[in-house]
């Protein structure tokens, strides 16, 4: 057997020297080596799959996982290989070694995977490196003429970072185990191997602990995960070879403790969950015995139900009021001869870390538990950039780089594809500091997120990220990105992912009416405000219990139809207005913008969720009337008049405020119509 | 607070002695009496709900389960209500009587459900009352100008009918119990009570036996429900006020037994779980006493699995070959003085019986179970038709209506909507032969449903069955019915069923392309071949364990679409050709169907599960053209050319031939413009 294996590896290379590798394959992330053949492996009820090598429970439930989701992807039910004289598999695996049973930071993940016409071979160091293989596979599935098929193919695969993340915040909004599972699937399906599980903040604690079990039934509004149930929730990510980080923020972002506990708060309090700007900024209180008592045994239980060896202890945006204006705290700082606040909870972490190295964990805290009394061990999430990422890097210390992949921000797939943990600062590091460098976290903000928008908001723009976390740093190409994380989306939904389908459930929940066709239009080029323009623009308190049902929530952060609108436009001013077919698209785009207002009125009219979206569908009905006027004069050749022009300035800035919490996504290419037809036609 | 109570119910009365009742709500199956006032309940974020009288666990969880699904309508998340000086409640809920722990069959299950401008009642004898009530309530719930509401009204209900089930097979395509869950809140929605659960046929025995436990492992393919996951399944079903059925067919339909016991049967086989007509009919062996003890402890462990007090024992389509066959069968025939098979069925059944008694179970078969030996607590239940139901009541025989509810068979809502139990032959019994009539069964036989598909197939058409089963038999508008149907499609697609969107994920799969409207178009106006059609073209045997992935499978079993657009072409030409926004609406669509078959053709070659389709696009085209002619002949007021009108009903009737198994569904409306076009347009 073992002979067989190595000659037809031989058959293999031979058929890969002479094979073209022009057609650019549809795979999130790219591999870092990829040569394609000719011809192609169909998959069809034949299809089989066989491992040898090490034996691991995990991997066998991964293969079964496997098969559920090529059925997912085709439609075909794959039937058990039964034993003795059945044709061979056409997928075959082998491993090396068996799995951990904690899942380590830099464990192997490198995959080996090769498609001819007749078979696959899978090879692999470990079994994570076999559950990436198999989810490229999966990716190279698609339906041709000739049925569902793979194509001949030879790749070689390995992440660039060790750590690829998604923070997810669970506090200001809950959102259920069954929820964060289809989502553990999308990052598995992109080799995403951290779930970054913001488990305490301000609006609530998330996590039963029997020990202090009012943390969860006081500091929360009942909304928490149970012991057994996350155990079989990080069973659930240990199968898809992802890594569950717990994060407790400390000593800042805990109201939901000092609710269950006041007796550890810096100010009396009271302290309740609400959205209220009212009462004191909740931080524990660093200089009382009690607290670190209290820590211990937090960590203890903790740290023996989340396996992990790192332990997030948050540590940001500390509030220096409490600590101010209590005189005990002021004597105990000057006592111990610390000069700031910082020094105070530089003192807290040192108190912590010797409580973590206590229970065996390493702690991870964002930037701001950067100080010299830290010890070298320490891993430092850096929110604010590569250069705190650099710093820490250059004296010793670990970094991840999360600052530039906040999803919450509601930027586009390729603002954060081009951010680089080695770019900027860190790019001046050498060697060993770079090293430093472990990966990034995408970062999910729950305060605009519920368990049926947090979907629309990770994908597929965290596969971006994933992207620039596995694959190789000279994959840039940005136009490949768009047109690949189109096909990853498709294939999420497939695998039970709902950022699409989510959208159209909360559309139709908006109006009673049956035909919603004018309404998606509308919400096909919109996208939610950036950065915190919508935090910005609350009156009052923010009530983190408002229903999240408006246009808003239900908009995709990034319009595909505004994207490729905007490159229609791109190719039709470049080809100097000679690109017929992107000017029949523009058109046509334009002209239903045009007349969509007067369809949409009365679905807007009907509900009160949609009332404050009519001026944004009058402006697009308007930007379609200024992009047709513009196009008619860059047909005729002939300038458009100055007054025309002046006129649509002013519709151009109108339809740049946000409204109702939405930007139209379709201004700039129109402005830019609007623009070239002022000047004369070229080479006419 | 008991006269409180009257008192504000005297003010209920007071109101909707006023109010009219003109507008038609949008519930159900329509209740019994329904009052509209004037004016409506907001429902916000303060909404709330309080039960008083009978205190019951499945209540409680009734009502929080409500407030999930209220939550999942709006988008608002509402909070517990918590003790101590808040608001009075929105929902007040009586209750007169605790659950039975096993649900019967006949229990009251009427409500009263009045809401004012300020607050709500709910009253009922029992939960189950209450259960329905709120299904009522959370229809009535839609978004407005002024935000969501209920509107005044008063409404007090009862069913027509006390046994309104849905059988779902499970053993021709293995449906995971996640799925029937979602459909167990589909039927709750629409107030159906009994799920016939077909669990083995020959394709698969899809139970744990512990006593025989070769009836699931040799007996499927691996595919079958524990009892541990069946008991946790019975408990969600009776939460929902929903009794489970199980059903064990014997003697015939029985290959997956005998393929695990071939002792049993009446022929020596062999056995084996295959798409292959070779090999004996499956039939077990009427003349072993091993028959019964086998019956006898398999009777015991499933009757205690399944606490209902019914069981039916199938008894349907017995093939007569194996026992004419057997010399030992005969020769048993003979000896006891019987003159056929049925009446040796006759036996076999009379023994079942005394075997379900000894267990406290009464048994429900099919109609071929009917015979003079058996006693008249048996239940029939028809798929022959309302004559063999009143021939049955006629003996003293309780029965069930099947027949004209069978779901595979794709008929339209409308034509089930028809079908009432009390009707035909029916209709001549005595009342005390009617009360005989206890309800009917909508039936989902899954020879091509697997579970992404059997959504698609049970909705919204099962909502119709369940009208007719619930609802005063005066409600017979079809008319209505489509209207409400919509309504209550959207309804289940936001509670979680997938009749809708799993088709878009289907079609999705099926070809690579991002943008496939074109195929969407063409799929929205076909519907899978009727009756047995589908069967009757397979080629050689019925393969259960091919793929389901075509656009067959992904098609809706009725066309909303083709449905409007024959209304439309209704209303113009009854117009006498005036109605100018019908003739907008037909020529918006002949011109898009025209147009299509050039933007899908690339998508058609694209995939190997579209090429079969082909045809039927250039028929839709023709038919769009031949539609926008006869049109323009109709508003010219000239008749159309003989010549023309030739080619035409060629082109017609090759249009109607079913093609990849599906029919184009509006042939017939473009049939009747082309027919129209052939006289003088009347009174110009």
């Amino acid at each position: 057997m073992r002979t067989l294996l190595i000659s037809q590896a031989f058959l293999l290379i031979a058929i890969f020297a002479a094979a073209q590798t022009e057609r650019q394959l549809n795979l999130v992330p790219m591999p870092s080596s990829v040569q394609l053949g000719t011809g192609q492996l169909r998959i069809d009820q034949s299809f089989s799959i066989v491992a040898t090598g090490a034996r691991d429970a995990s991997l066998e439930r991964g293969q079964q996982r496997f098969l559920a989701q090529l059925s997912q992807l085709t439609g075909i039910r794959f039937r058990p290989r039964t034993g003795g004289g059945v044709a061979p598999p056409t997928l075959q695996i082998r491993v090396e070694h068996a799995r951990e049973e904690t899942q380590k930071l830099g464990e192997d993940e490198s995959y080996h995977l090769a498609a001819t016409e007749t078979w696959a071979q899978l090879n692999a160091a470990t079994p994570l490196g076999v559950l990436h293989g198999l989810q490229t596979f999966l990716q190279l599935v698609e339906p041709t003429a000739n049925g569902f098929v793979v194509p001949v193919v030879n790749i070689n695969d390995q992440p660039r970072f060790a750590w690829r993340g998604l923070l997810i915040d669970v506090s200001r909004h809950f959102i259920p185990l069954d929820v964060l599972k289809r989502n553990l699937d999308g990052m598995a399906a992109v080799k995403m191997n951290v779930l970054h599980f913001h488990l305490s903040d301000d609006q609530g604690f998330r996590v039963e602990s029997k020990r202090f079990p009012k943390l969860q039934t006081e500091g929360s509004d009942g909304q928490y995960y149970t012991q057994s149930e996350l155990r079989e929730f990080l069973d659930y990510a240990h199968d898809r070879g992802i890594r569950v980080l717990p994060e407790f923020d400390m000593p800042g972002h805990s109201r939901s403790w000092l609710v269950a506990y006041p007796e550890l708060a810096s100010s009396p309090g009271p302290y309740r969950i609400e959205p209220s700007d009212a009462g004191p900024d909740p931080v524990i209180d660093p200089t009382q015995e009690a607290t670190y008592k209290f820590l211990d045994k937090f960590v203890e239980e903790m740290g023996k139900l989340f396996p992990d060896a790192y332990f997030h202890i948050g540590g940001d945006e500390v509030s220096g009021k409490p600590w101010d204006t209590n005189p005990k705290i002021q004597e105990f700082i000057h006592a111990h001869g610390m000069k700031s606040n910082q020094d105070l909870q530089a003192y807290f972490n040192q108190r912590l870390l010797k409580i973590l190295e206590k229970h065996h964990k390493i702690m991870v805290g964002w930037d701001e538990v950067l100080h010299p009394d830290l010890p070298k061990n320490v891993v430092v999430q850096s929110w604010r950039g590569q250069q705190s990422l650099a710093i820490a890097a250059r004296q010793g210390y670990r970094g991840l780089l999360s600052f530039g992949y906040y999803l919450d921000l509601m930027w586009p797939a390729s603002r954060h594809y081009v951010v680089d943990p080695m770019s900027g600062d860190a790019a001046t590091l050498n060697a060993e500091e770079k090293a430093r460098i472990l990966g990034g976290e995408g970062c999910m903000w729950s305060e605009w997120v519920t368990s049926e928008i947090l979907d629309s908001r990770l994908w597929p723009r965290s596969a971006a990220i994933a992207e620039r976390l596995w694959s190789p740093a000279e994959v840039q190409d940005v136009g490949s990105m768009y047109a690949r994380l189109g096909r990853i989306s498709r294939h999420l939904e497939l695998l039970g992912l709902t950022h699409e389908s989510g959208k159209a459930r909360m559309l139709q929940r908006m109006v009673a009416a049956e035909d919603i066709s004018a309404l998606r239009m509308l919400a096909d080029v919109v996208e939610p405000v950036k950065d915190y323009t919508r935090m910005d623009g609350v009156k009052g308190p923010w009530d983190f219990r408002a229903p999240l049902n408006r246009l808003v929530d239900a908009a995709r952060p990034e319009s595909d139809v505004a994207r490729r609108f905007q490159d229609a436009v791109q190719a039709y001013l470049k080809s100097g207005y000679k690109d017929r077919v992107a000017e029949e698209q523009i058109r046509t785009s334009l002209a239903a913008w045009r007349d969509n207002d007067r369809k949409v009125r009365s679905l807007l009219q009907q509900s009160f969720l949609l009332h404050d979206v009519a001026p944004l569908s009058e402006d697009l009905s308007a930007l379609g009337d200024a992009g047709l006027y513009a196009l008619d004069y860059l047909g005729k050749g002939e300038p458009s008049p100055q007054a025309w022009r002046t006129q649509q300035t002013e519709l151009l800035e109108r339809a740049k405020t946000p409204k109702a919490d939405l930007l139209l996504m379709v201004v700039a290419p129109v402005q830019q119509l609007v623009e070239a037809s002022a000047r004369q036609a070229p080479g006419q």
